[in-house]
């Protein structure tokens, strides 16, 4: 076996982009690791995942992310490709990888200093270290700004006491807490005579070298999961913890020995929102680790179909079911938009490798890229696990079992939904961020502010930007067509947003907020689905075969009408496409199916699913 | 704990409509049934289900559907209603009691004669004797016409040759197959006096009363599955397996000792269809069990979204988040389309139990009955699929931890779209069926003879039946507008679609079809709209109380609304709807979640879910 290397050499070089030496070296490594074998319990899965932790470890998988001088390659990018990578094997070691280097050493990185890195993060490159990212809590899982925990500073002894002080204030869903964590980085309102200082993260020790809690420390198992039951998430409590002044991770909040804080960033939301900052890297890992699952089930599922027949022909010679177009109008057009994600994923990591990889950016630059991990991060796990649950279908009954890969893929993927950010609460972001363009500098405001500053200061400023009569014309497979289209909409559907927001007074913010969410969604979702579609075009740019530009043409129709077909309502709706052309839009869904169709096993073999970890009968030849 | 029995009673009545008593007689029974415990390996699972299933039998609830000279009930009807309850508890249990007693018993007694019933029925209904259904084969699982198993009538011994031919042949995902079936019920092509007959079923032996396999018979297990785990799924192969000539179950076709063949039925493919006819009890089942997951999901979700708070108001209060909008358009719809559905599943049990267990019924209705059974078993699993996947992302983190039962609830479900026919095939006989409802009479045509059929006959029989300016007025809360709305859109769909295949020619039939599949399932979705819509104000109508019936008219209006948003597209690209009124549509779909909000903890109680069976610590109050 081994890396499938028949088949497009231009499409997987264009799918592994910038980091494809990279992509290949993980490949390699992927295929030394050993899958879990089936049916172990959860505590033997939990084992096996760590013992395949130190494999990566020692084989320097670990190493992308981190400074040269700690042992690392400071390679920012390369990190978040390792761990896509390793998407395409058992998706409860990629959490649990990324749970270790991305969170939490990521955590010490960002938020510490010298002194932490040179203390801290050449153990956690090794394995010597394992940590804890502990933020969520059982009472705020999305709205982080308002945790109860504490982290109080006593000047007498110079100690922070770290505690919980209610059943909501638990740390909740923490990986690697339940079984192999000795530290955690925990995240706490900070005090320091008397006053609060907002959320900063300490390093806290969880277990005695033995394995058992430390003392004040209560450590409980969240137990059985849908999926990823590889990985050891659990529950921490803390009564009263005490550890050093240089627990803290002070990088933008320090306190000094006798208890006098301060910051480089002026302000508590401010300062919060530049802490969480540093942890975006973890929402555009969530995305690749997403992709990386998606074209495993499309590769099994599209395999499937070229080779499962159903009914006969009139001739009596029996279909493959991928003949039919039904069938294709399940996979298709997923194929088609995994593309279009994959580019859009590349465009994004390089964005983040330059933002954080390199020397500090500015703020604006920083909140453009916190604003598209988000939605890329929403966009792209629903897309996964629409398509997987789609690959299931098409599957039948042997979809259905565990053999054929796809049952393990659904229920390792279905949280990625929500971890790392609910992606209801992440395209609100987004939608903030756009509201936030309408002015010309940036600020913390929250959602209240926001719809505040709209009705004060955005009176009368929205006009209609494209002439929709510019829209009516043109070839559905024109791409300026379609990109005029994308962006006409995206800009429509945000002025009606803000025309709706503007006017909410003090009194009735929230309800008028709340009354236009599926509108705020909806200009989150309209502006992502802009930028993939740019990034795909873009892509094609850079294809240097002609043939393979001409393939990847037809497969990003395919994506754009696929897209346009689901949201036709709008289009129709908004005048922006007449009834004719909003008819040819699904015939040539249709056609493109049809041209696609022979081209299907091409495309997913692109996608680089080492075959080691293809293992699903359905999906052999 | 026990039974809810707050909330509103008027509604849990018309919800549990005309076998009420039924339903709360197994709600009594689940009640005392044992969960199985958490961590069970699969083994471990498979025994505890079949001891459920046994004290399932002692109990009583085996009896329903079979004649009350065999030991039954002869409560046709209320054989599915009692199998639907069983999705309160654990599906596995509900799966098992299906295959016993619905397809292994349910075939012997439709299939069979006196002498079969006599010899069998009892030791079914009392569990003495264990069996498969056997019809599915590797090769072939929708298109049960083209089975290649066969069996032989060899004259000399007086006995059939039961053989797999090929790999192909095996049965595939048997339940009852791995572990327990001593016999199984198998479908196979008869020969007699080398004459092929077609598909008939034998009672064929497959193993020793020590369990293990008959010689010639080789059983391997399916293994694990996605969900549904205490089902032993295995697959049957047969070397050449004799039995004796009264193994045939042969109510549609008898071999005579010489081997002569008889039929009250003429035509190979008649007699397929009648017999596969009387297993329709199978999909209406399927229906109704992934109804109560539905409910079960809704329940634990909605109780979730009323306790759950994130983020805050602007007065500091913390908001349920079932006060969000997002979060009520993600379950209220939902919630609304059960109601719908459960009522269209209590219209259509009816008519089950009118057509099967009364007397013989014409033709015409046992058709339409079948139709039905297929649509309503193709919308009401992919309803339960997306329900319950919604639920989980509403329920975040929490909803993917074990404990909290939905993972268990969607891994459980997910095949249900699956099994008991492919729920696209499914839409595709729906769609067969409306085609020949264009004819006086009717037929066992193929997907190509209606192609032609089409081309050949219905040349300029398309009309337009409903005025479409009648739609353009009207109050989008107007029942008799929403109602006209509906049967609109399905006849225009269906007219299109038979415009469409008329042109196909006899060279061209397939490809025709083939690229009018989008249509055709679209046909039949909309049929079954229409269908549900129908049975939704019927049950309305039978409401005695005007309090709930006015409740019930605004969850119909949510139901209706909502499809019509999802299907905006459609209305507007056909002129059913302006665009102020598709517009209306939205906000009118935003006011009813508000509207019902305070009444979604009533409305998921009166689903009855016995409490004992809501162990998820989110929904606990």
């Amino acid at each position: 076996m081994g890396v499938n290397t028949t088949g497009n050499d231009t499409l997987r070089t264009l799918l592994d982009g910038r980091w494809a030496e990279l992509r290949e070296r993980t490949r390699k490594r992927l295929g030394v690791l050993e899958a879990p074998a089936p049916g172990l319990s959860r505590e033997e899965h939990r084992e096996h995942v760590l013992r395949q932790l130190r494999a990566l470890a020692s084989s320097g998988h670990s190493t992308a992310g981190f400074p040269v001088r700690h042992g690392g390659d400071g390679d920012f990018g390369g990190s978040v490709v390792a761990f896509e990578m390793l998407g395409f094997g058992d998706l409860s070691l990629m959490v649990k990888a990324g749970v270790q280097w991305g969170l939490f050493g990521g955590a010490v990185q960002a938020l510490g200093t010298d002194a932490h890195h040179e203390r801290y993060l050449r153990e956690i490159i090794e394995l010597d270290l394992l940590g804890c990212f502990a933020m969520t809590e059982s009472g705020h899982g999305s709205d982080v700004q308002r945790l109860n925990t504490t982290a109080t500073y006593d000047p007498d002894t110079g100690e922070f006491v770290v505690n919980t002080p209610n059943v909501h204030a638990r740390k909740d869903y923490i990986g690697n807490a339940a079984r192999d964590g000795q530290v955690a980085v925990v995240f706490a309102q900070l005090i320091t005579g008397g006053e609060e200082h907002g959320v900063h993260a300490l390093v806290v020790p969880i277990r005695e070298p033995d394995g058992s809690a430390r003392a004040g420390v209560t450590i409980e198992d969240c137990g059985e999961k849908a999926g990823l039951n590889g990985v050891d998430n659990g529950r921490l409590t803390f009564d009263n913890v005490r550890v050093p002044r240089e627990a803290l991770l002070d990088r933008y909040g320090h306190v000094a020995e006798d208890g006098t804080y301060s910051s480089p960033v002026e302000g508590t939301g401010k300062r919060f929102f530049t802490m969480l900052g540093t942890l975006v890297r973890g929402r555009v890992s969530v995305a690749g680790g997403a992709l990386s699952a998606t074209k495993k089930a499309l590769t099994i599922a599209v395999r499937h179909g070229e080779t499962r027949k159903q009914f006969a022909k009139p001739d009596g010679t029996e279909v493959p079911v991928l003949d039919y177009l039904a069938h294709q109008r399940r996979l298709l057009p997923a194929l088609a938009t995994t593309y279009a994600l994959n580019f859009a994923q590349e465009a994004l990591v390089s964005e983040l490798h330059a933002v954080f990889g390199g020397d500090e950016s500015d703020d604006q630059r920083k909140r453009e890229l916190e604003s598209q991990a988000a939605g890329q991060k929403a966009v792209a796990t629903w897309h996964a696990t629409r398509t997987i649950q789609t690959c299931r279908e098409a599957c039948g009954g042997a979809g259905y079992l565990a053999e054929n890969q796809l049952p393990q893929l659904k229920a390792d993927t279905d949280v990625f939904t929500t971890f790392e950010g609910d992606n209801t609460v992440l395209l609100q972001l987004v939608a903030k961020g756009l509201l936030t363009g309408y002015r010309d500098h940036l600020g913390d405001l929250d959602t209240l502010g926001m719809a505040r500053f709209v009705a004060t200061q955005l009176v009368g400023a929205v006009i209609e930007r494209t002439p929709v009569r510019a829209l009516l014309g043109g070839d559905v497979r024109d791409r300026a067509w379609q990109l005029k289209l994308f962006t006409d909409r995206e800009e429509h559907v945000l002025d009606g947003l803000v025309r709706r927001l503007r006017n909410a007074g003090e009194d009735d913010a929230f309800e008028v907020f709340n009354n236009a969410q599926d509108h705020v969604l909806r200009a989150a979702r309209t502006h992502v689905d802009r930028i993939v579609l740019e990034a795909f075009v873009a892509a094609i740019d850079r294809c240097p075969d002609s043939d393979t530009a001409e393939l990847l043409e037809r497969v990003c129709d395919l994506h754009v009408l696929a897209n346009v077909e689901e949201d036709l309502a709008w289009f129709l709706g908004h005048g922006r496409l007449t009834t004719a052309k909003a008819k040819s839009i699904t015939s040539e869904v249709n056609s493109l199916c049809a041209e696609l169709r022979p081209r299907a096993a091409e495309l997913v073999e692109a996608f680089g699913v080492p075959m080691e970890w293809i293992t699903a009968p359905i999906a052999q030849r």
